[in-house]
């Protein structure tokens, strides 16, 4: 899916709602404990009532992988699920992975082949050798770090380059947009900074950035919606304990789909000036 | 295992050799492709022939993840036999992962729980937030990447802190001491660039140091233990390709262990001065 594909989704459906499936054995219904496989269980009743409203789900790999394999199990199920369901949202594997030569070569055969992933998070601290092996798959995405919403971001993320004068979070944005194009290379801005993204705007005017940290990281659509937006809208905005945990009944799915629809239809609102 | 108690493994064998399992099902010995679990057996037969050589045995998760469940099934296998074999090996799961709050918390649980990893490299870019989970394990290694040697490492790591006047590698070893303490942060240094190493050394002065890079990618073991070494030798001198893929015959295992011998060899003279 190219850059022009995911603004007519955004457009069609009127959300630009990222659903982050940070789905935890010990959080979701207990009654789903019973079935053969809970953690997919639970995703399917998701993706079932939210891929309407969704124009990407993100699984966040961590949380399958401190299962095992029966984990692995359950995310190949749930990717393979939401392509069956739809072919309509772009699934993104929060990995965050950052390797090089033929270690990176075999992250992007894990993500983009073993697995069907649209997309994954890459961290840029070795450079360009971390996302070349990614680039080489036609029609997948890179989503690069560049500014990220926790407290420790300051460590290094605020760091000024003597000789361009530049943030290290700026130099990944300018260098990052050098390496692909934007239909292949997104960016992770977290939204508690959304005064930041003004700033981002200036280095990566036209990539679309993942944005998470809406709803129970404390960042406000709006702000993020205002200065984050370009001509292709260029915003995914992630949600996930907000909206999968909202309730932990079995009417779970129901519940979710409930707040996806309250970000949906604000959403629509902030679109209105680009459709 | 913290500090002493591997430097005591260090002076008992004579070594600081970590042999990376690399393992990839298209590179192992043909003949292995019959076995039920093909990566597995590949594993322990180097791990049987090389146990007493190695002080660290370093999976490089990339290449079991991009199989998926049984490459994980493999992983667990793998780690659970070096640990049947000998308490005398640290067994490092070289993963690079890198993110923050309940992420962070369940990748730590992946590898010092799920699996019984004794370390973990990471990534620094989102700051201390993505290691404190990990320093939460008593007796448990962060390895933090801080100078690599691939040649993209100069995109970000050699910018300049204007403030400070560090380099970013600086910095990330400087602050990356603070977090921790000698007993449970290490960093990751390439070692084609040696001359680099006396440099890192006045920052990081007492911390060990993962140092790749030594063989296939052309680093020199004189020059990393001349420049590297500290008080408790301070080192862990990987080799992945140049041992176990040095044949694929039946007789893989026995030439891995002529390679690690060779290293091991080299290793015991420049020890000598310490112990």
């Amino acid at each position: 899916m190219n850059r022009e594909e995911l603004f007519n989704i955004i457009k069609k459906k009127q959300s630009f709602l990222c659903i982050g499936l940070d789905t935890d054995i010990n959080k979701i219904p207990p009654y789903l404990l019973d079935s053969e496989d809970p953690v997919f269980e639970f995703n399917k009743q998701i993706v079932d009532k939210t891929h309407d409203l969704a124009i990407a789900y993100k699984p966040n790999i961590a949380f399958y992988e401190s299962m095992g394999a029966k984990g692995w199990d359950s995310l190949s199920k749930t990717v393979n699920y939401i392509k069956k369901t739809t072919d309509e949202v772009l699934i993104i594997a929060d990995a965050k992975r950052g390797d090089i030569g033929n270690t990176s070569a075999m992250y992007a055969k894990t993500f983009f082949s073993t697995y069907n992933f649209d997309a994954v998070t890459l961290a840029p601290y070795m450079g360009y050798d971390t996302v070349s092996p990614f680039l080489a798959y036609e029609g997948k995405w890179s989503i690069i770090l560049a500014l990220t919403s926790n407290s420790s971001a300051a460590d290094f993320q605020y760091l000024r380059d003597k000789s361009s004068g530049e943030l290290l979070y700026e130099s990944v944005l300018s260098t990052g947009c050098k390496w692909g194009n934007t239909d292949n290379i997104m960016f992770v801005v977290g939204a508690t900074k959304a005064e930041s993204l003004r700033n981002v705007r200036k280095f990566a005017p036209d990539n679309f950035l993942l944005v998470p940290g809406v709803g129970a990281q404390g960042g406000s659509l709006e702000e993020v919606a205002k200065n984050g937006m370009n001509s292709h809208c260029g915003l995914l905005v992630n949600s996930s304990r907000g909206i999968i945990y909202a309730s932990k009944e079995r009417d779970f799915a129901d519940i979710a789909r409930a707040k996806a629809v309250e970000l949906q239809t604000e959403m629509s609102e902030y679109l209105k000036e680009l459709v």
